[in-house]
């Protein structure tokens, strides 16, 4: 999509600007370092997806306060006159590390990392968070949709019920770069090169005399090899009308290419109409099913092997609807080179600059993470940072094309274990924390409790 | 937000296009009713609260397919070049009944309806859907937080989590539909008026030699009184330093308005707080609670009369959390005067235009809802009827400001039954449908039945 300028630099927390205004009054600039991950995961996730970092970026490289935003922030109580006019020179000049998009991360790593003047660092805490929070929840359940189904066709028919179209662009590109073959929306292809796939809804039918009149005329119309719809009266008795437009259609050389189930016992139906469609000699069309699929009821599907060639998954992916929240946090962690934490109860967040290591085993398999701090050298030699300078000064030094992120994910999913790949497992990934990175963590903890008199 | 024409035109699924381009190709251009509506309501959701319309009909005004989105449209399979071309005299002309934004809706009962040639009334479905199930989700959440905590000050906090900026607009906007006080979101209030409120994050805290240091420096700085959340190291602790710095602000003829919790138990914290306050004198001092807080949190504070004056509700609002989906969807009722349905499992549409009507006693408190056709008569001089003319010939004819949807809201809600007003009453709302509908829709079923030899 496309905010204007001023709806980007406004879309943010009023405190974002409340703090600046204060730090600009003061003088106070030091170098502060801010940190974006995941404290506790949702129950239901093992992994995140990292994604929504490339928009980020863009989004940053283009923040301005113009006059009209200018005007709006002068209205405000809460801002000092002479900040609300500095802002016209405001540019984001950071630097920021982040894994790649597609890369797969656990509680507490970093998923990227913000150097900056306090006052910048700062005021891009809202932009930050709402440009990762979403599409890394999404990236997710599209990630572990595909896990469930492999070989099938995945296809995104969540715009209707994302919560904006905003989102439902974010939500196609990230479904696509967890290894979706397609979306339904329309925008997304435009904008991303993503293929577009759909064909019709009940309503068509039902606006025909009968189903059958229905499908002869979507298939005399459709420049195609067509997609049938055939539950909207009784499904066996759909795909039997389904064999009848097929056969018309075998005699002008085209074919029916699937038909699709949107209701009822899907394991089932899809057992039966595959032996209607085999018993009448239509082996090659494929049967596709949608209707409120997540990835548990296609892994009940494919437990029980129905013979479902690809599903599409909608609006509980849009929504990331069993684990819509993460407790993404964006903090402060060192401020003019001194680790700083908040005692908070139960909200630890790992101070200083950090890098997350990955190790890879002798097979070629990750084993387990370590977060250290970011000037500590490698762990070994067979070790991968995950973080990376994608900006340096506010430009973007490093970025990947979508597709570049895809392939990057799919083979980062692949070299992750087995036990990894499941829906629940029963192991945790080992993540440790470098004996540098822990030894500073308690200094500063005690630290800050002597200086409070804690 | 301001989605370009281009990316409003193409933010579509697919088959939308697919229907319309066949529908197009057969001259088939039948006048269809359409119909919102949720089927079945989340588990713990017992109305919801219509919202989205507003920049639904703004949508629909402004919707049209200009040169770069039909160059992309002709490169994508499955539309007719034909119907592509046509799109550019593409105008939404139709009819739309809807409820008015902030009224409280029951399972099966229209949103709105929407009568126009039946290409039309289809390719406007997606947008008709994102629009309304999002914000009626948020606006229905903030209704639940108000409800628990009469007299209470409310916070939106949600921007940073919610799904897009353009998400976060829309849940501002929900949010002080539903009676909240504020939003710490600025477009919003650049946008639509609504109070902006907002202080520090623990970061600001943090980034001063001591907790006492950063109070001083922001009661300094900030123009106005200030709020201080005082939970970054000990809460207990924090009161007292707000103390300081408020005797200090004393000799100033200024003061401390508020402190902020963030973390811990709030109803344990925020009542030891309240009395260190008191007892220093600063009886005025308000507490201000956030941090992960909902419905059920709140309502658990205000069961334990914690001394909060007002609450921040963020990232479970601008989600939804508990109930992400509605079971929101756009169905054809009727076709060239005809009813219409699908007799997929589990999916009961009632057919017809139709008129939603709702009973007022003799006290003033709505009684029952009763779902008719359209041209039935009033069941009774006491029916107030729901569905209003908003839009006519894809002109806007009726329309209210968030002020006057607002107040509409609080209006409705204090009309409905005590029982109501809770999270989990034990009673159910009585809808029922009226003789003549129950009829249709029986003969309708019937009727495809036979037609379809089931």
């Amino acid at each position: 999509m496309s905010p204007t300028r001023l709806e980007v630099a406004l879309s943010t927390d009023l405190y974002e600007l409340t703090m600046a205004s204060s730090y600009h009054t003061l003088g106070h600039a030091g170098r502060a370092v801010f940190s974006l991950f995941v404290r506790k995961f949702p129950e239901n996730r093992h992994f995140l997806v990292a994604a929504g970092i490339a928009e980020l970026l863009e989004r940053l490289v283009e923040l301005r306060f113009e006059e009209e935003a200018l005007r709006f922030l002068a209205t405000l109580p809460g801002l000092r006159r002479s900040f609300v006019d500095s802002l016209v020179h405001f540019r984001f000049r950071g630097d920021i590390w982040a894994v790649q998009e597609g890369t797969v991360v656990f509680p507490d790593e970093p998923i990227l990392e913000v150097e900056a003047p306090i006052d910048q660092a700062q005021i891009i805490e809202t932009l930050v968070l709402n440009s990762v929070h979403y599409a890394t929840l999404v990236a997710t359940k599209a990630a572990r949709c595909v896990l469930v189904a492999p070989g099938k066709t995945l296809v995104d028919f969540g715009l209707r019920r994302t919560p904006s179209l905003d989102a439902g662009l974010t939500a196609a590109r990230a479904a696509y770069l967890a290894g979706f073959a397609a979306t339904s929306n329309v925008l997304a292809g435009e904008r991303y090169g993503i293929p577009v796939s759909g064909t019709v809804a009940h309503s068509y039918i039902e606006s025909f005399p009968s189903e059958l009149d229905a499908f002869r005329a979507f298939a005399r119309t459709y420049p195609g090899d067509p997609i049938l719809l055939i539950d909207t009266y009784d499904t066996l008795r759909g795909a039997e009308h389904a064999i009848i437009v097929a056969r018309e259609l075998t005699q002008e050389g085209r074919r029916v290419r699937a038909v699709r189930l949107d209701s009822g016992d899907l394991a089932e139906l899809s057992r039966a109409v595959r032996e209607i469609l085999d018993r009448a000699g239509f082996r090659d069309i494929q049967i596709f099913a949608s209707g409120g699929l997540d990835e548990y009821e296609i892994a009940e599907l494919e437990a029980k092997r129905a013979p479902i060639d690809g599903y599409g998954v909608g609006s509980r992916l849009g929504t990331s609807a069993d684990a819509p929240l993460a407790d993404m946090a964006y903090k402060l962690v060192e401020y003019e080179g001194q680790p700083v934490l908040k005692l908070s109860t139960g909200k630890r967040t790992l101070v200083g600059a950090k890098q997350v290591w990955r190790r890879v085993g002798a097979d070629g398999r990750y084993v387990e993470d370590l977060i250290a701090l970011r000037d500590e050298p490698a762990p070994g030699p067979d070790w991968i940072p995950l973080l990376r300078p994608v900006m340096r000064d506010g430009e973007i030094v490093e970025t990947s094309t979508l597709g570049q992120a895809r392939a990057h994910h799919r083979e980062e999913m692949q070299r992750f274990p087995e036990w990894m790949r499941s829906l629940r497992p029963v192991e945790r990934y080992p993540v440790r924390l470098s004996q540098r990175l822990a030894q500073l963590q308690s200094e500063a903890e005690r630290r800050v409790r002597s200086r409070e008199g804690l």
